[in-house]
């Protein structure tokens, strides 16, 4: 009896890169909402979703700093488990309703890769930092308070992808006034086999269920982001125009289950 | 219209992990044969595949130098496309003919990952290196002749999986007399909606197919191989109770296609 | 006229490693107090230091997440600046002064590297983790409480050097009744020259000085230490024999200078 | 009685990042002749040297692929002993012969980077990747051959610093038509003690020393070269103007030496 969640599968199911769930997760988090062409974001919907007409390009580039544990203390081993984030979330309509799409996202950690991929997160890996805040007090611990700055920064195959600053001005009472739509994805997994190259093994639209989400210490300030263009890559068409606000919080969720939102296209 | 193999899909393709095929690889290879416990072998081999009861739990540890192109001179963007690789064969029967299985595998590039992954190597992230033969004569050269010594290792979240030591003894004029066997694999991509986690949605035997394949410049000798037990991993218990020959040769092949050896089991 | 505290010097200095002080420090920490080989410490001592017989082999291994800046708002460019480190501390005596001397010492960044081998710290690349505090409420977020479980690791070059777990039990009032000692280093830079290879161009024993420092939100626990033995390192004669406390707390500080404790010395 | 080339100084000598020559190195190498402004390159000069007024601002930025071993078969140790670096020379005056001068390096490897710095060349951590060629033939093998491709990159902290390509077109016969100046560097070790810290304590022009030279295989090829501006580096004012041939060969050599220059500027 071979066990895993994913590959690769064992009879004592240690090497799986990913446990059954629930999967534990907590954060610090640094997003940056702007604008960007509305045409480049139209253009990367998959199949049941429609551009946001009241959005005209709106979009949150996040950072993370994640931490996870399953259900056997993976937190004592952050060699394993701990690891870095960044993606980008643009805005869009599914049966009327907002929500938002994550067409590119970058990791630091297969674990993540192999959990995030069962998802429907297209995840690539990349190098992600961002500012810490330290309790001991210093120039070097950019404290939770009015005026401290921090900085972001992802990179892949030593390629900067983008650099975001930020610098707190105030909290905010609500985090819903500005995290409010669910986050839609494309499960996708292709076929070899030369004959069916063109037709997905999988590709449905889901949606991620967060059990126990928590959004906590947000703080909002101006904030700069830039998206370059670099060989290889396409992200940097929904490079900015306009950047708004930046925020800085602690968010938590667990994830048990996932939604198939076009269930019909589960079995092409 | 969004483009690429694998995910993430855009409108020009260049984001995708993994283009379309044909896929060319060449590399510079250690292989150690030796033979390790039966019964664990038995123990990893998927539906379809029985124990080789001759083989007496024969396999072979490879470690692999990659160089990858697609059809756009990827080899050109070694940053992105060069990568290291290590695997474990072990020798199973399918439907009475002798094949190798691939229970363990481990590169150090993500565009690697997501092709393996759509063949069936069970991929994981791994920190792979082989000492190197170069042209410039130097006690560093470690040419190909005799009595040359190469060392190679694998080590994943910083813990080292396996070590291994060669020492060049002769040529081997025929590479069909050592490596034989076809190569079988797990092709699976689990669901995690939750009425629907222990039903992968892709689970297929597949076979490997190597167009033009090429194995040059094959020299054999002895040889050492570990792989201790690490907190976290269950390769250890496919560790050598023998050790046989080492060999270090250089190999290509292009890939086009797979083969899916239970092509019903394609659609439970 | 060329800037730089450390090489590369460059017109601008923006190249340098190092800039010149002041350095400016903000970290968590994870401390594990534990009793070695008394013999293995005293054959590790430099000139200048003698062994503390009341110690019994007392030590203490480090684990950091360091938050560096200089004068110019280095902690927003996370990626450059931001680190993790490891050390031990061994316990000895100065002119009669009871001291800690460090040994061993390993970051993953090339900074801190200059920074540290201009003070005497003996530094190597590594690769360091350690479970991290989040303030979003989960099963992951490993918060500062009774019965919170952290771990810790230190690897390099692919081989785990160093293991521990710590689970909080207590808050320590006054940290003084635990980090009491200041801390030596050996600085050392070699000669190349054929006939001077014996002879170090610098060769002193130095006293790390800390302006503004706070140690704060001390906890203290039950601890495991593991230092296995790898090729290529020594690291291991220093493993332990019993296991003390282990320590979490946050601490910050600023260098600006550095004591020079055999100043005749200095121009062997 | 401490052992170690380097530090760390042990007992039993194994954690040295350097041990004490012979050093014996093989490469592959990839460099690009090109010139740059010459007035960057006369700001870079220390003491000692003068600008090549013949040169016009002629460089050449080099990677290479190193394989490194001392006396103890370091080289079966890749993971600790294979490396690859990235640096620039430009041409300048010494006492009246022409020389190379380095002034920016990258390596990935603490052992390179701590023999780099007796030597003088003031390493830095990089990504650094080159095309390599293959024995086995393949679209992916890059062999020497008229018409092959290759490609180079160095990133640093996620930022990439320069990019090659290079295509071959022809061997060259003598290598010392390419490759005829000595390479003269700046070894430098700096105070920290307060009112010191203008006052290295190691300040010396050098010149690199190498025993058995070796440069075999050498092809040349047009060629291209980026080197971008990044905050955070001032290298990119060394960018070419125009670029000339680029060049493909390996290259072997021993240390075990090096000459100071200044020698009265040793104990300042």
């Amino acid at each position: 009896m071979l066990k895993g969640f994913s590959v690769p599968l064992t009879p004592q199911g240690e090497s799986a890169l990913a446990g059954s769930p629930p999967w534990h997760y907590s954060s610090d988090c640094i997003a940056i909402e702007y604008w960007t062409d509305p045409d480049a974001v139209a253009a990367l919907l998959p199949p049941g979703l429609a551009p946001d007409e009241g959005s005209q390009g709106r979009a949150f580039f996040w950072f993370l700093d994640w931490q996870f544990t399953g259900s056997n203390d993976e937190l004592t081993d952050p060699a394993r488990y701990q690891y870095r984030e960044a993606f980008v979330l643009v805005e869009a309509v599914h049966g009327g309703q907002p929500v938002n799409y994550c067409p590119y996202i970058f990791v630091d950690n297969d674990a993540a890769m192999a959990r995030g991929w069962a998802q429907g997160y297209p995840k690539k890996l990349g190098s992600v930092f961002q500012t810490r805040s330290f309790s001991a007090p210093s120039p070097a611990a950019a404290p939770l308070s009015v005026g401290s700055r921090f900085g972001a920064s992802l990179a892949a195959h030593g390629e900067r992808l983008a650099t975001a600053r930020l610098q707190l001005k105030e909290t905010v009472a609500d985090p819903r006034t500005v995290f409010n739509r669910p986050t839609t994805m494309r499960r996708y997994f292709p076929q070899l086999a030369a004959d069916r190259q063109g037709l997905p093994a999988v590709d449905e639209l889901t949606l991620s269920l967060t059990d126990d989400l928590r959004i906590v210490d947000v703080w909002a300030g101006s904030a700069e982001l830039r998206i370059p263009e670099v060989q290889g890559e396409d992200m940097h068409r929904l490079a900015p125009r306009r950047v708004g606000r930046g925020y800085r919080f602690g968010m938590a969720y667990s994830v048990t289950d996932l939604r198939i939102l076009n269930d019909d296209a589960r079995r092409r």
